[in-house]
């Protein structure tokens, strides 16, 4: 098995904030991630595939056609987006923490790189040059 | 003369719009980043000072202290905010583009430098990992 | 499962050097490491944790409290000490190398996150940008 | 187990070509990688062996000798070479892509750290800010 | 004036030879940057405007339209290929060092921005981690 | 004129420190940087030249060359030491400041640039991430 790892990039704006809760409450957990008028990232994208390269191209997948899967199914819907609104795939009542981008990410991403014959191993989310999240899939 | 440049970071949503323009002329001009619910970056700020060291402490400004001048009176007032509503500061009627924001951040910091005894050289902004914006003064 | 990972920092001295061992043989096994006055690292340290996210916050840990429990535990009683003669959790017969740092480090902050509910995956330390360390625990 | 890991670079030049295809299909498949008169790339290459660290001197490996044993076996040998042409452990008929060269610099250094004592953990290698390849060996 | 950078990327192939020199001569000189079959590098083009943004837009120049005239007139024409043998505009007796190419891609790129009514002011070029030039035109 | 800069690395030791202030004084003044065992850093040093490219080699110093000086001046002289105690050519009555260190490091390596045909422009210290100094000579 060889990994291969394809970085897209993608700048949103997001806002922690639980509805049921006061603003009290809100900025008590999620402190200025819960300003009323958003904030914003710039997004690093990593995905990871495995597979054995094929013996005449060398390629697991052409890295071209891999960067261009990840734009179409996610960075491009996500791009210059409000997180919290403008994302048909995210759900409204989850918070888009990095925790639960990692896995909705995957959902989406997952069957699309399956179909196409290639195992998904690894979605990786760089929030700030400080943090970051990984989702090995299900059974990870 | 020697210039000593401390960097701070910050993270905010804003968007590019022109009240008097249509949508359609706004997303012309802006693309994406006319998008009606915002959108965001991790900004980095580089801000420049220039002066001689001090003959005992070897220093032009304790760079502890020239990092919170800066975060008081720029990072801390605009992190995780929405830079076109939430900033007393920055112009309702300015777009918040980089190019203005050197600007702005220039007329807010340079007081406070120079009330210190500071020179400052520069303010520089990094939107991207392939954008970013200089401003060397009003005669710069 | 997902993986939450914090990054801080830290700048300290140290040196490699066995007691027991002549000058000589100190600098054939060390080289330059074994500086009798010292010689110091921008330490960067990466700490990993995996859970479920939590259903309402999309939080393992707030990161930012993970990054206050390893400010406190580790990164304020390293930054700015010597490695060798500083630091009480440091053991002064064993050599403050990066393989050694990262199972102290480990043992140090393992059970602080525990206690916290959070289950400690990764440490990994970064000595320069062509060396670095990881550990996994005992039985990793 | 402690993972210790090593840095070295080199820049070279390449071309994605299988001999037995029309120029056409060259180009349909692998695009600009076929340019006829080559193209190239600064390459990281990441190394990391485990370990128990040594009780006296907290090595799992001189770091340093790690990088000379890399620089030797590897980096020396396709640095500011063609690696289609130049370099003699590359076998001719296979494509230098990333996810090749992993296994292949796997194959030419794994018996140079068993020799040595330390066990190989991965092959990491860098093309691009976006691309890179990781192999964990022939069982990963 | 405010100063605004944008960052296109490029890989290509080249190598530093002088035909004039015997291969001895050649080798003493450029070193391995002589390999008769070609190097190559992963190479970061920064190019800066300046100018005053305008009142309405904030725009020195919308920063795509900048990166979109850079790509058209530079990278484009030199991505993927070999600098020595396929570019057009680099004169085939001149060494593609860096030194060389910042005029080079200032002679090229310069009139497109002054059509555009933009002002030049610096084009640098990043080779590897290590090594970078600039240029601030004929009278800079 | 074309500007080429070569960046060399060194890690060292130092502290801040007056000897004829007080503990408490010292404290006052440099906080955890007066830690009385040292601390370390990582350091980056940027040497920039300016000059007319060579019409043949295309080099206005062959940039391994310049690394070589910079490294048989400064930086194999600075390399796993204590800058308060181990290098003769920084007086031991000088804070050992990025503000003063580029200063020093430009009186040591201008004559021999100037020696070699070649015009130093700037020297620039990076301590961390966060802060760095700048020299342009005596009349800069």
């Amino acid at each position: 098995m060889v990994y291969l790892t394809r970085r897209e990039r993608f700048n949103a704006a997001h806002k922690l904030w639980v509805a049921e809760w006061s603003e009290e409450e809100n900025f008590r957990v999620f402190g200025r991630c819960a300003n009323k008028n958003w904030h914003g990232h710039n997004f690093e994208l990593f995905v990871t595939v495995k597979g054995e390269p094929d013996p005449v191209t060398g390629f697991i997948i052409n890295v071209k056609e891999l960067g261009a899967i990840v734009r179409e199914v996610i960075t491009e819907r996500v791009d210059h987006t409000n997180l919290n609104l403008d994302v048909d795939f995210i759900p409204k009542d989850v918070q888009p923490t990095i925790e639960n981008l990692v896995m909705i990410f995957w959902r989406e991403l997952e069957p699309h790189l399956r179909k196409r014959g290639v195992q998904l191993h690894c979605i990786k989310l760089v929030e700030t040059e400080n943090i970051y999240a990984e989702y090995f899939g299900p059974g990870g």
